[in-house]
């Protein structure tokens, strides 16, 4: 049972903006990273299109703290705290060293794909379910 | 006095993801496409750097309704829900149509920039401030 | 009969990168945007899945002359410089008033997409080659 | 004396597009995180603002053989073909396992910048000069 994941991480300079720093939008792909490589330590694929699953994103929210800079090392780690019927829940937190640079939460739903494309929500796949567990955040405090 | 804004967009190729979609992480950008044209329209520029003030996110959230597809038209609405001392939060709705899309706060903070490159938190400058105002969103709804 | 087209645009500020003006991996999908634009001109779209017929890029080469920086307001000028049986290529030019900005080529294939998701080179349909020819290009100069 | 590099990447799922394969705009962006790791492989980084040189890239190129997808595992080799006064060129290829995906070029440009923030071409510095040397590329054939 998988509950949460570290993956370490270098900033690449694409990444950056006219400010200098790493532009904000980069961080729920940093978030999306860390959780793709939680499914492949349980042993799945989040983005197998013949499963006929889908998990689309439907809430993401994040803080900044401090900023993050070209080749700048930083660690995401990325835990499970809710799984319900249809959704999954995560935290992510983002540190350079000791300093914290950002937090993050992102809510994913499970969708079945129709012929047409279309998308309906759908339950968790029991063999996606009985890899995951949610995780022990206990200490990572309010923020 | 400006306090809202709408722009219009087409969904580029490039923004849509393996699901067919437009991926998660373009919705915040798409948000600070209208909060530069805000800027704007209100005879200002977000980014002079010769300015020596910056605006930096500190937070930033949305949820996602429906999906947006490429070559999709959209409207990007958004508005200024509180003006602080030193920050400036807004409100965004995505609508394609009459269809929801998705909604999304984001806070930013004025800093000024040290000589070192290191940035302090600042008041928001009287010619900034004066160009804007709250918006009224009571039309908004709960989401 | 469609063969060239031009389309303008600002930069936003999730294009510039650390030195303080556009990242250089921006300029090929400004150009796929001006291609779509050109498409759609001609009555097409590029992307219809349900078409079977996909174009993907085979070549891209870019030469740049001058920086963009946030909210410069530019010019992309494309056009078709040879249409075969199974490719199409293209030149593009990227102003910003009187100063060129960059040049481009870009050359795609027509695939038709197998069952299994493989893809397989393919002629260009009837109705796609019909509406399109090639430029006249020959002010456009050396570079 | 450093000539050629190499590093191993994964494709992250927000690189992929509606065709269901990595965009291709992102390769050139590949090319460049070989070369920031080359450089650091060289005791140097390509980005440091203080030292008052930069390095535009002025031209780039790609051929793309094959598709890369979804959480593949593939290989950029990256090689300097030549020095120039002023001028680096690179040479890139890109392998997954024994399928050639891709190959590209990319010329870059030392410069120095003025205080205006304007930049101005300049002779490459002894110390980045010194770490580098041509490699031989006699086995990477035609392409």
């Amino acid at each position: 049972m998988t509950s949460e994941y570290r993956i370490r991480r270098r900033v690449h300079f694409y990444e950056t903006d006219a400010a200098g720093i790493v532009h904000f939008s980069w961080y729920p792909r940093y978030m999306e990273e860390a959780e793709n490589a939680l499914w492949r330590e349980a042993g799945l694929s989040i983005g197998h299109p013949e499963s006929g699953v889908g998990w689309p994103r439907v809430a993401v929210s994040f803080e900044y703290f401090r900023p993050l800079r070209f080749e700048d090392e930083f660690e995401i780690r990325i835990a499970i705290v809710s799984i319900g019927e249809k959704r999954i829940e995560y935290r992510a937190r983002l540190v350079r060293g000791d300093t914290q640079i950002a937090s993050g939460r992102m809510t994913v739903s499970c969708v079945r794909r129709n012929p047409d494309g279309t998308m309906k929500s759908a339950p968790i796949p029991p063999e996606v379910r009985e890899r995951f567990e949610v995780a022990d955040t206990g200490d990572w405090g309010g923020r």
